[in-house]
């Protein structure tokens, strides 16, 4: 990443109490590396940060990473380390395994932090900048498979083999999750797996592109009938007053708290049945959700998406989403009408 | 999978003294359950086996699972039900993150057990038809862009997208882990990111598809100089010797021995960076591996790559992989020369 930022990370790890933090997520690495390993490896962040890889990752380590790189066989060589500097407690990420974590356990205290995920959550301009590109990507290329989409003659497969050679084309590294294409009444399953039926209304689309690691997120669906256009509006009015709302100060739970109000209102509550929205960045999912049970304080520069939706079991669900950049206000990353 | 699966894996976990196990891969989920969890969900092994997942997930799953679904709202609940029926010791995977570990911990003990990788070592004939036909559409795909490849027309991330279109086109679901197309001096990086540049020799190509969520692996090395031959024909010597040992009751590491032998007998042990090879099936990676410090005892019905390798730092690599199913002897899967 960049100098201030690990320093910043460093200053936090002992301001906590500890003598350093063992890093194991790739993207977390890779974040305060630039390093992404494509094998084992650990990133020991104390003064003087190091990498720890294996002889096989060894060379593109070295091409990519930022911080020093030095190679181990295995945790037994880390916990060495660790018990000879003398480390007492040591912030490990909530993620780490409990393989490892038991491996590498010794003299000292494992001690689970989230202070990489908090200090992940407010984007720098240059996270901003990679994932607004990749947002003008996923939405350019929509576009583009758009009016084959609606023509009727192709599968969802089909579909979403070409939006992901198109994104390439655009400059994607590649998809940031399987791209969900539902249709009829797949469209109920909020993480539907594209299908070879020809794809019919109402049409769901959920996609993302990669762009130098970083993720974009947005969904659309096409409605036809009268109930469908229905449910479509009632979404759409959750989504639009709970963007309208975002600001810094406000709280996760309550944005999500609007979304489900208005849904709630119309009596699709029990429909609505995962929550309003999540932030992103190098993954996919990040924090803060935007949950009922999520009290983090909304800040300027975070990212997140907003997506309501309504399913109607066996018949069709509607979802919208976007993703926000939190400036004064609650901006929408990308211009594509979230009516199509 | 199947009842009598899931039966022989409940008889184990009693006889290991568990009163159950907690599972969250979730390819775990999917190998008892088929039920392949888009979202948080888990899977209680005991005499009758559960899963519980969230409202998100509930419809998918009641869809595809073999077993019974119950919706949760968070492991509170699944504790609630642990402490409530009594259990005192509760085997655990060891890929569980420390989190649900601290949030599932109650008045009983997790101990990790590796009863489930230990049961997947073993292929049924189900799975095996399934990577024997991953294998077989990843080698199909490969001729049909080889030629592409060869002309040096194209950059690697082109012949890598062309690839991925060709795999879909004939019937896998996508890539089982992202192709690596190296060319010319990329190739002495063993997980190299197919970049911008034009192909050039050497070439080496690292694939796999996925078919009915089965991986395939195949690594295949172009090469074109003198010095390249000559390499490939001691990594070639490698693998052939190798795969001729390969018989149940020889042990991993034995044969991961029969490769680096013959590579540092040629000088180049210090240039063989990686293992000899990995089992594979519903994850590209799994057990054994075919590695200095494995010591499982190679059984019937085991399906595992060999692929043995030398890096040469600044000038070039090659490596050579294929899978192999283990029947009186060690078949390799597929038909693709390893001399292209």
């Amino acid at each position: 990443m960049n100098e201030r930022k690990i320093k910043t990370i460093i200053e936090e790890i002992y301001q906590k109490g500890f003598d350093g933090m063992i890093i194991k997520d790739i993207n977390n690495i890779g974040y305060i590396s630039n390093y992404f390993p494509t094998a084992f490896a650990v990133c020991l962040l104390k003064e003087e940060p190091v990498i720890y890889t294996t002889i096989m990752d060894l060379e593109f380590a070295e091409n990519s990473s930022d911080i020093e790189v030095k190679t181990f066989k295995s945790l037994k060589d880390l916990k060495e380390i660790l018990n000879k500097e003398n480390y007492k407690k040591i912030a490990v990420e909530k993620t780490l395994d409990i393989e490892t974590y038991q491996k590498i356990s010794g003299e000292y205290e494992l001690i689970i932090s989230d202070l990489l995920e908090k200090e992940r959550m407010i984007k720098t301009s240059d996270e901003i900048a990679k994932i607004k590109k990749a947002t003008d990507i996923a939405h350019k290329s929509f576009n583009e498979v758009k009016e084959d989409m609606k023509n009727k003659k192709f599968s969802e497969l089909a579909i979403s083999y070409k939006l992901g050679q198109i994104l390439r084309d655009n400059g994607a590294e590649g998809e940031s999750f399987d791209t969900i294409i539902a249709s009829s009444s797949s469209t109920s399953l909020p993480h539907s797996t594209p299908s070879n039926n020809k794809i019919d209304y109402p049409i769901l689309v959920d996609w993302g592109a990669k762009y130098h690691n970083y993720c974009s997120d947005t969904t659309r669906t096409i409605v036809y009938s009268e109930k469908e256009e229905e449910i479509f509006n009632i979404v759409l009015e959750a989504y639009n007053k709970t963007i309208k709302s975002i600001k810094p100060g406000i709280k996760s739970c309550n944005l999500d708290k609007i979304a489900r109000d208005i849904i709630t209102e119309y009596g699709y509550g029990e429909n609505f049945i995962h929550t309003t929205g999540h932030s992103l960045g190098l993954d996919i999912h990040e924090e803060p959700r935007i949950a009922k049970n999520d009290k983090t304080i909304i800040e300027k520069n975070m990212v997140f998406t907003i997506e309501p939706g309504i399913y109607l079991k066996g018949e069709f669900g509607v979802r919208i989403e976007d993703t926000i950049h939190v400036s004064n206000r609650g901006k929408v990353i990308g211009n594509l009408n979230p009516v199509i």
